[in-house]
């Protein structure tokens, strides 16, 4: 095992234990209200029995304690934050579920399919209101109030961010043109910011300074938007084999991605392509084909490159240390060098 | 006017100026995402357009403010938690709107009808966050970060009780039997704890000592739980001319107030009564006959006449001062003394 296996085994067993305190989560059978939830958090089946599937991949608290003991902190310290993050994605995923009308998640039915829609918005409501008060354990692991304070002001801040992200979002499919910007800032929204409080909350309770600080923000910040720009690009052109989904799915489907964004603000041909109402493989091809002599490959490799580059050179600046910082390298390396 | 209308016009200002600043409302107009909140909160119109509509009767945040001025505080340290309720029950609202189906709300289209289901949800989850960010506030008035954390926490564990009790209120439409302790549980969760929360923040913030600070909750939940009884009552034996709405819409649309659950699980009359799927003037007049000879309104009036005790018991108990201290004895009895 490498550092970064090593230490995230760890890692995500004390994050887990600290959302299952914060839930309430126990051998008992929980009460309905709180079954719902230990359902989506994958520890519960539909009847409420034990369980133990898939909970995701669990990245985000992983990278905000590996952030934390690299900037020169104990990780233990910072896990309710990395759990209030957790528990602060999941419940946008219990409504992203309802608001995309979502049948499955994990390859579980989704909360809203077995409980309605109402309960399911109700049970996203208080999962939002147990992350913070997630969040509002730091203190009991002696980070000062002050700083408990500063970092549930970040929280926020980025809660605000997320809900603009999904609004753009949801806005996007209503409307026929999007700029190259607006999907850069509904990324931004959607998945960057999240990925930055981690790095940044992880380096605050670990009492950087707070140019250090910005550095992890910007860090994380960089990497989520790589992350998704590659996400965008082997959604077009990844190795089928590699990805494990057919990589012309994005296509077949018209999802406004970057490099298609990027295609159909640059290119008359694709516009007039994608207003076809069928799609088929002589579609995918005619498309691709469109696509890469309009530049619209080179163009997010181009931006992948950027953000990767930014995201490491933040990281460097940060002067992080120890195994850690060796792991969070590692992280990295497996985020941002997929084949493309 | 009396010291409430007196305290109670400059505290409304205050928390309306707060409210304003956390949602970013100046005199230009907002954008799509911040607009729906801007609507909901009354001060712009379908369009976006400036206007100046009925709020609701913001009495939690004035609550909260007499509280901490009656406690030795001052008031406008308090304001940022008195704003953050307000949003806090705004944001309730709107997902309640959603979840009830309804299509006004206070003389106005609700947020769903206007922008959807999917768009309400996430701008009531911005609201959410917003409502922690004016508690974040608290800080910038000279509050210490450890009692803003403390405050923070009681916030949030009040947020997961009101979903607790939206929860159980959902619940109680999709079952038969339904007990008064079962009833009483779902008031407090929906109605009283939030109340307490505006009495307990105002003493917290204005430094009181813990048994101080407990009685004041005391007194808000107490507040609460007599406030929602005499509801109920004035629900059925109401002078129509005083409440504004026909006495019988309650028995009418068969609703489960407190003399009803106590009707139904003392009188097997009124439960054949109730399974009669037509409700008439004839149906009205029958089931209140029931209800009386039952029991059930003396029952209710003990219950409203327990809570109005304590709640007053516990202000006496935490030895308010001033003019706060007579607005709030004020505000009590015009919550608690309603004709019935």
């Amino acid at each position: 095992m490498n550092e970064l296996q090593q230490l995230s085994a760890q890692m995500r067993q004390a994050v887990n234990a600290e959302m299952k305190a914060v839930l309430h989560a126990t051998d008992d059978t929980p009460n309905a209200f709180y079954g719902m939830m230990h359902y989506h958090m994958g520890w519960r089946d539909e009847q409420l029995q034990p369980a133990d599937v898939n909970a995701g991949k669990q990245i985000r608290p992983v990278i905000c304690l590996l952030a934390c003991q690299a900037a020169g902190g104990d990780w233990q310290q910072a896990v309710p934050a990395a759990a209030a993050i957790e528990l602060l994605h999941n419940f946008s995923l219990i409504h992203d579920d309802i608001e995309d009308a979502s049948p499955t998640r994990r390859g579980r039915k989704t909360l809203w399919t077995i409980w309605g829609t109402e309960q399911a918005i109700n049970a996203g409501d208080a999962m939002f209101a147990l992350a913070h008060l997630a969040m509002n354990r730091l203190v009991d692991r002696g980070v000062s109030a002050e700083t408990a304070v500063t970092a549930l002001r970040r929280f926020d801040e980025t809660c605000v961010r997320l809900t603009q992200g999904q609004h753009a979002d949801m806005d996007f499919e209503q409307r026929e043109v999007i700029t190259v910007d607006e999907y850069l800032a509904m990324i931004t929204g959607k998945t960057a910011v999240l990925v930055s409080l981690c790095t940044e909350l992880g380096a605050l309770i670990a009492g950087a300074d707070s140019e250090t600080v910005e550095h992890y923000a910007q860090f994380g910040l960089n990497l989520g938007l790589a992350f998704q720009v590659i996400d965008d690009i082997l959604g077009i052109w990844g190795d089928e084999a590699v990805i494990g989904k057919s990589a012309s799915t994005d296509i077949l489907t018209k999802k406004k991605t970057l490099p298609v964004l990027y295609g159909l603000n640059h290119n008359g041909a694709l516009r007039q392509l994608y207003e076809q109402e069928q799609t088929d493989e002589a579609f995918v091809k005619q498309a691709i084909q469109v696509l890469n002599t309009t530049g619209a490959r080179d163009y997010a490799i181009e931006r992948a490159t950027y953000y990767s580059e930014n995201a490491l050179q933040h990281l460097e600046e940060a002067e992080p240390t120890g195994s850690a910082f060796t792991a969070l390298n590692q992280l990295s390396d497996m985020l941002l060098q997929r084949d493309f």
